[in-house]
């Protein structure tokens, strides 16, 4: 199997290296008045498919034998993964399959069609997205995508923190804390390593949905975790079923903090970013931004870095920042 | 008097080089399918206070004489480069006023006040800006600093179109056309100057919002007009009375094409933005894009720049976009 390192990070940037939006670094004097703190926002909402996946599927794609690779991948996603596959699917020219839960954000839904994937809808109270993926793959002779588990994956997410660190770098900025969004920690883990190669130790949060902080229980459980009750939240970006062996296996001896994100912590982010940022961000890609600003009394005079991963959101639940 | 041209604008680059955002070029797959052409969007609304306004303003006090930008600068505004101007001098650590009228958006008024100008507002129906800012130029030894008239302001701005050349280079994207929004001139002046001189002859529209068509008469009769009729609009962004004199100058050689922006086109590019780009535009900033979405069956198999200009909206008129 692969091994997971920054040297992968580092091959997986130059493998990418115009295929990917290289996104900006933003900043904001009013928002910085408003956290007491310099916040530098990576907007990766601004990647192709609108949200960091590309980064990881287009890596994973251009790893592949070209013999598996014609045969056609798939994968599971909530959305924003699922989008990102396709679309590297079609650049390289080959069938998807993207497995998701009936009531995933039509948006997503549509996108995934857009790119000519075949898209299978599943019923999450009486099946398992795992179960029905494993089916397609056997009768179809598919590859399978991880959203997160998968060394090409994480080292594609990792590229945001190579970026990240350059952009800093350019600013003459030194991070003290970075904040994203976790939730099968694929973007994590990629990030992190690279994070703490080139900027030195920095304390490292992960934010997950209410209701899905798997990550808080893993890391005291010594173990990742798979829940069993997955209620219905908007957050759905980072809302889904499971803790990465791999990534716990990256992020347990840097033992981030974790935070959880309520839906209010996620419309403040979602106002923020619309407002000093001009960014639109869905529930789960504001979560972060969200959350850091509920908790800006222990960053004051600080450096913070906020990956808004995801901006993938229906007009109707984007309205709902403002009128719920 | 200073003289405009290419030259000045590669000055300003230079000056400008970390103060302002390098802001990225971007694209979408489905955007492209929708116009049926390759569409480049400079992203205009991630600049710093939100819109492009900010580059002038910065390279015009870079060039001010100490002694004259210590006693301060005034402007008058729809917003967005009143905003500019009180940023630059919160930089410059110079006083600044900004003259508005009464109904400008609330969040621009906030805005420039955040950045420690004093706003003074008057009654568009019954005064003009020009009188109440020159009664405080004199009572207060201000410099004026004209949003559009005046070749460092259009040489700050014209560093959106040596970026755009560069961006597109780096792509490998030879542009047919490049649309943006128009009022007094400032940015088409500068940006088409720059954009011919680096991307050789190329189509060149300007929008302008309905009810505010000065260009399309000024252009027909040969001289600069100003408007008597100013009717309220959400087009705000774009909705200046006069056409400026030395944009005028610049701009009549070229002989721009010019088209009517509705604000259903504005709401189109609004909606646009957030689907495809993930940008929030306001009704000005957009009015170009959702133009030319409106015109695309000229620009099959073309590839068009558009410049989306400035992303300062209230939340309720954003909401607009979906639910007028």
């Amino acid at each position: 199997m692969q091994k997971f390192d920054l040297d992968l990070i580092l091959k997986a940037q130059r493998r990418l290296q115009g295929q990917v939006v290289r996104t900006p670094l933003l900043s904001s004097a009013m928002l910085n008045d408003i956290v007491g703190a310099d916040v530098y926002v990576k907007a990766e909402c601004l990647q192709k498919t609108g949200a960091f996946k590309f980064r990881g599927a287009m890596f994973k794609l251009a790893e592949l034998a070209p013999s598996d690779r014609n045969k056609g991948v798939i994968t599971y996603s909530a959305g924003n993964h699922g989008q990102a596959v396709a679309a590297a699917a079609h650049q390289w020219g080959c069938p998807s399959v993207v497995v998701m839960p009936e009531h995933a954000p039509k948006i997503k839904q549509d996108n995934c069609r857009w790119w000519g994937a075949e898209v299978v809808l599943y019923n999450k109270d009486v099946e398992d997205r795992e179960d029905v993926t494993q089916r397609l793959i056997e009768s179809r002779g598919l590859t399978f995508v991880s959203p997160f588990d998968d060394p090409f994956i994480m080292a594609g997410q990792g590229t945001i923190g190579l970026e990240i660190a350059e952009q800093l770098a350019e600013v003459g900025a030194t991070p003290d804390s970075v904040w994203l969004g976790c939730s099968g920690g694929g973007l994590a883990s990629g990030t992190l390593t690279a994070m703490r190669a080139k900027c030195g130790n920095l304390e490292s949060v992960l934010v997950e949905a209410e209701g899905y902080t798997k990550w808080q229980t893993a890391l005291q459980k010594g173990e990742p975790v798979k829940l069993e009750h997955l209620p219905k939240t908007l957050i759905d970006g980072i809302a889904g079923p499971a803790v990465g062996a791999l990534p716990f296996e990256v992020l347990k001896p840097i033992q981030p903090h974790t935070e959880v994100a309520y839906l209010e912590d996620a419309f403040q982010g979602m106002r923020t970013a619309f407002q000093y940022l001009k960014l639109v961000l869905e529930p789960g890609g504001a979560a972060a931004l969200g959350t850091l600003i509920r908790e800006k009394k222990r960053y004051e005079g600080k450096t913070v870095v906020v990956v808004c991963s995801g901006g993938n959101v229906d007009p109707d639940v984007f309205l709902q920042a403002w009128t719920h």
